[in-house]
């Protein structure tokens, strides 16, 4: 009788600290030995010495989130998961996020059943407070914290999301309460305003003044402010979808204070710039429309040195899925709008993975092992999913990759998403995950997709793990 | 018969990025096999879901160096190595240390046989360059590098060591050529000889003095400028023993401008402060003359919080072992002498671990993860280790420790070093490693040590692995 | 006949730049003639060799401003210019304060009312703007600039003055249009309300836990956020009352990035601590409650520092002047209140010049020029009054002070102000005005005041001439 | 009988901090009155509202110093003071600069006898210290400093020049003893020889790559060591001819800590770059080669700001005057020869003030007032000529310039020095020096040179007097 439902032969497997060459054992969807030569498996696959990961953990992503019309999300937990695991992603944690005058646990139940049935990985949820009420502030956010609901977004703007910085204190003083992970996107919504005004005032509403509405300083302001309230009640907080230098600075003067201040970027601060909103009027730059803007050349080099240096933890999607040419998506009611009405956010949750690994790893310009601990381990951590996900150990779940290095041009036809064009259409890359296994499933195979909606879990997220579990005396 | 030669069971085992419970199969000095319920071993050590992390490699100690006479270590392979395998520490990285005017493979051949038949745990060299010729810059240093001595140290004072900036340059430039790791030891002599004068005029020579022979901008300057002759040619460093906040601040800096420079710190720079070198003219002082010198609590929090910032890859001992009431040691020819003349540096190779363990993992001041990255892996990975040494996976060496909980004073009699005293006595402790595995041999059960000279090899390091393999074009 | 009307003799007079020993020929009230041994005055005073230094301008002082009852400013514009005059102050500018639904012009002209023949030496309004409806920002605001009154003040903080960002980028936008000079308190109100509540659910209400609801972060943050609002604008602003090194480090970042940040800060940041609001419960402390707090001895030094190293540009009093004992002061209807409650700010109008001149200058901390700079000059060219006010040349104003050196005790018997208490009370001072001459009218001899209500005349403002009256292209 | 020897009528007086309008009565080569309308003078010039400004103290110039053959400076004191006296200066300090081996005494009386009877302006000497032997330390130098050469210059770079850290601390506290300035080239010479024999290796020798052999760095980590060793020693210190961002950087840093760090720039920083040294192998590129040299044009920015900010306290020519087509200059020995070769130093004694005023205050980015104060009252109270130069008020000397706005092509042919070029040929200006008068004698009328070798007079210095004349308790 096999010993292992599924056995890896010759993995070089690579950790956020280590590698090393091994069989990886797997019985009843988690990693139960490893070692060379381990007995045999129902079903046995040989690595042949390729690189093996955990399985991504996209900590950053949006799914049929609720929007006010005609706007809609193009992929739901069925279609996002399945592009996610075909890039290599196992994990997703989307938002379950509360309308102004709606209770946050309705927002949450209203999440779960978008999610039921459909998911083909696991998937946990982070909550939007918007409307941070007394009752919420009480008690629905403590008791969704303790059921596994460990992480929450405050957004600084966006008029149907944002809090004041009173609203912020009070929600990041429950995050200290109950240990809980405070996102923050760090933008100034009156500068954004001001600036947008004289910009239409100009007849300046082409996808390209989306940047001008949103210099860096706009982000640098509300880093800043967010790091102060955070000090001020003494709460980690992360900062989401850090875009350039400017507030990089203001995260680095943070953690240079002694202040656990975490940060997240994403694949479009590294690989695309403001240009790709466009350099004439043409609407296709709404195809890069998203928040905080992509800036310059410059711009990414210090988020890579951050990348590397240890100053970010998180690498994330912030897939947010809208078709182009689509009523839905950035053309609203079928109209090429100016930058103010086109929907924010590109979608990334399959590109993600295979973008880092081959410009980061295999351009020389990152170690595998940190790979492993912005794509997965870190943000595993980060929420409570650690070690269960974004760990190659024993009793970790087998959310592995196995890497296949290819030379090609991506596609948007190579995706499965269900959006209609990918930013980075076009690249050259140097690799695809030739396998991804979810829980010690094959849900890609390098070819194809392997359906099987529902399969994918809700997870209850513990404590963050990046900090002590307490502090010193 | 028996898998293995000796399983661990039910270790809750640490990397410096997860943990996991497993037993822990060993065969032939490695690890070959991780699982629960794997195989029997000829022998079998149940850890009952205590602590095991990596034995420790301490990067930075001083073993039977070669000194100007009366002054000796008082530890040399055989008794340092043994007082390392005692605190959990199963890698040491000592110096062979080029004298002005001898070539630098004689030194090697030297300490090879200084070393030769006495360790009871693995050892590498780090080269000290004294004397940069164009003999050893062209020939013997590439040569060396090849031969698996891939890192050397650079001494910006002590006028028998010390190098001038135009010798760093030439010294730094065989680095990149080789890929060689750069320690630096950044203290400004001029400025150390220019204030002892003065202190010495005003009859101020008693051990406390010596701090005030070295503040802080001391070695703040060396550090900008050993910053800047990197920047120059472009190659990472490692800065070792920082102190305090005025250099971490040089080191930031250098890091958020996208420079490769690393850093190590101490226990000294955590646990001691300048008065502990004296409040009064008493000699007992003497006993903590180090350089840097320990400087006070506020800095000491600056050291916390780059421990857990990232900005520290290594913590090492630094352990310069003499005596304290010896003609060989701290008194010089028996005799009180002025701090100029006390021989530099205190002892620390076997209380380094546990003492970071303690106060700082189970102080709730750092993660596990973060104790095996600083103390193992980091260095590990900085001097071409890894992941033979500094890991918990398939096919690392089985260098262990097994982590008792207990609380205790430390007493100095306690130890294992040939030095008569600690900087620690009195220190309460909440662990001891509870038994040190060194390839797969118990070198250190918990209350015994089981000595086997000769059984620590020496060991050929690769090239440091902190960085991507190359650079991105 | 005489050539002149009043003539100084033997003056050692100092501007912000020279020093220069003359006589002074005054004749309709300004400075017409220097050199030495000019020609007979219809009066004479021999300066014997004093120093003497332009009149002081105090550019922030609160008089007779309309105060929620039942609250009073205790010195009106006669009390309140009596006192400025025997302190050596010729040139005060307190604030016409619009009421949120009041015209920025009613304002003025109920100022204006108040301020009628009641001063003894001369004044120009600020505006604080509170309502920045369309018709304040199109038509009131540029017309009252045009008119004189070109200084205006954007509170960040209390309730019934402070803008949200979106005012004050409105309101700097028209400073920039027009090229006034927009002043800004910063302290975030949000953190400050957050706090207060929290000390006052745990009853922590006496008047020390004012300093506690304002910490350091909280004019920080504020001031960061002031700073990118100006950037955004491109305009020049002027941070009030800066407190201590955090909001100093801000303004110094924005310098070093080549922004024109200017910045005032006040006697009590020099000569008080967090420890005069008390420290224990005793209401006495309410004597020192003003916003921000003075912080510690420390942060005196950065003061210190920003005055001599060019950062600060003005010295002002902030006096706000509230009885300690009294109903409408700082006992609101004759109770001991919670912090909140109490009045904020505290008085100084009379005493600033002397503090500076004798704390500064005499004690050795400062040139006299850079006093001259910081209590005349850069206020007067702050605020379009130069070289009117705050020079000794020729067409100048005859605002002079002829300084008596002498140790005394301060009292506030001695002072003319109608606050029944000072912050100094017993402070030892080396020197005083012993001449206070405006317009070349004696309102101070040194003994006795010289009352002549109406004198004072309102001065239109011109532009602010600290920077190029145009930029560069 | 005339009042005054000569009255400037309808001035428009500027100081470093005011403007008026004003008469200038001029009795002994001193301004004795100020006033409208001041009795008669035996000349009388109307300044018809143009702008009078102190003439120039330009703090850093090399007249007639001793060089190694061929080597030699084309301007001694006579045509030095010429060209000066044509561009509105009226006090030139050069350097009295010690051989190695040499008395410094000696020194001065060389060099004194090099400018006897030769000068047409005012000049004080600077000391340069290349070789402080104790006699020096002890004797000539304090002695020296007491005769009223209170300022000295110290090399960090140049083989015959330099002293190391030891040798700085030891000078450095000589001038705090005594109260001197010493003024510091900051830059590392082991940099500059190790790339300096890289890039000949690499047949880099045109005159270019002297850029590339003084990168920013190299100035940065002088400047900072320099700043540590005043920091030690507990003294002011003046860093020299700034050149761009690195270095203001680290003053800006020692600023706001609280050291007195004081800074000078120079017009190449401000209108010339890197590519000025050649953009090919020309060698007219020569004519550019300076230490620092110029870098681009954000750099050129970031002086701009230092200037206007008070980051700069020194505006000087740092006048070399080498001929570039002569084999006593740029060509050693007829030749065209490697950038180690070529002599340092450019021209630019004449052209300074009028640069400033022209592109500074008439082009609107600076006020005129800052223009004083750096290239006049700044440098004349940081080397102890203050109130007697640099000044106009009361009993300073009359050194006056009347500015001529005129709008023209400048052409080394109109220049008064005796080198052949340049560096600003073809450059448009504004604005020239109408009038240069030097105690009351009129030395340049706008049009002609009026020479009267040996009227130029040694100055005694005083103290510096930018900071307080002691220091608080």
């Amino acid at each position: 009788m096999p010993d292992f439902d599924l056995v890896i032969r010759n993995a070089k497997a690579i950790t956020a600290s280590d590698t090393f060459t091994s069989d990886i054992g797997i019985r009843d969807g988690r990693i139960v030995q490893l070692g060379l030569g381990i007995g045999p498996g129902v079903r046995e696959i040989d690595a042949a010495g390729r690189a093996v990961t955990p399985g991504g953990v996209d900590a950053h992503c949006h799914l049929d989130q609720p929007m006010p019309p005609p706007t809609r999300n193009a992929d739901d937990f069925n279609t996002g998961t399945r592009s996610a695991a075909c890039g290599g992603t196992t994990t997703v944690i989307p938002f379950a996020a509360q309308q102004k005058g709606q209770s946050l646990r309705a927002a949450v139940e209203d999440y779960r059943a978008r999610a039921a049935g459909k998911a083909h990985v696991d998937y946990a949820f982070h909550l939007i407070v918007s409307d941070p009420t007394p009752e919420v502030l009480k008690v629905e956010l403590p008791e969704l914290i303790r059921e596994g609901f460990t992480s929450f977004k405050i957004y600084m703007t966006y008029d149907d999301m944002k809090l004041d910085d009173g609203q912020i204190l009070d929600v990041l003083d429950v995050a200290r309460q109950q240990g809980a992970m405070a996102m923050i996107h760090a933008e100034n919504a009156d500068c954004i305003e001001w600036l947008t005004k004289r910009l239409e005032a100009a007849g300046r509403t082409a996808p390209r003044y989306h940047a001008h509405s949103r210099p860096m300083l706009v982000e640098r302001e509300a880093t800043h402010r967010a790091i102060a309230l955070a000090e001020l009640v003494d709460v980690p907080i992360l900062i989401v979808h850090v875009s350039g230098r400017e507030a990089v600075e203001q995260i680095r003067w943070a953690r240079a204070h002694g202040l656990s201040v975490f940060a997240e970027t994403c694949p479009q601060y590294l690989f695309l710039t403001a240009e790709d909103l466009g350099i004439d009027d043409s609407y296709k730059g709404a195809k890069c429309v998203c928040s905080p803007p992509p800036r310059d050349k410059a711009n990414q080099q210090v988020i890579w040195d951050g990348l590397n240096d240890g100053l970010f933890t998180v690498f994330s999607s912030d897939h947010a899925p809208f078709k182009f040419d689509a009523p839905e998506g950035k053309k609203p009611n079928g109209e090429e709008v100016g930058f103010r009405h086109i929907p924010n956010g590109i979608p990334g949750i399959e590109t993600r993975m295979a973008l880092l690994w081959s410009e980061g790893v295999l351009a020389g310009r990152m170690t595998p092992h940190r790979f492993v601990e912005l794509t997965a381990t870190g943000p595993a951590k980060a929420y409570g999913l650690h070690p269960r996900k974004g760990s190659i150990s024993i009793g970790a779940d087998a959310d592995l990759v196995i890497w296949d290095e290819r030379d090609f041009i991506l596609k948007n036809e190579q995706l499965h998403h269900e959006v209609d064009y990918t930013p980075y259409e076009g690249m050259r890359l140097k690799a695809w995950p030739g396998l991804t296994l979810a829980r010690g499933e094959v849900v890609w195979d390098g070819r194809d997709f392997h359906p099987q909606p529902g399969r994918g879990q809700l997870l209850a997220c513990g404590a963050p793990s990046l900090m002590p579990a307490r502090r010193a005396a």
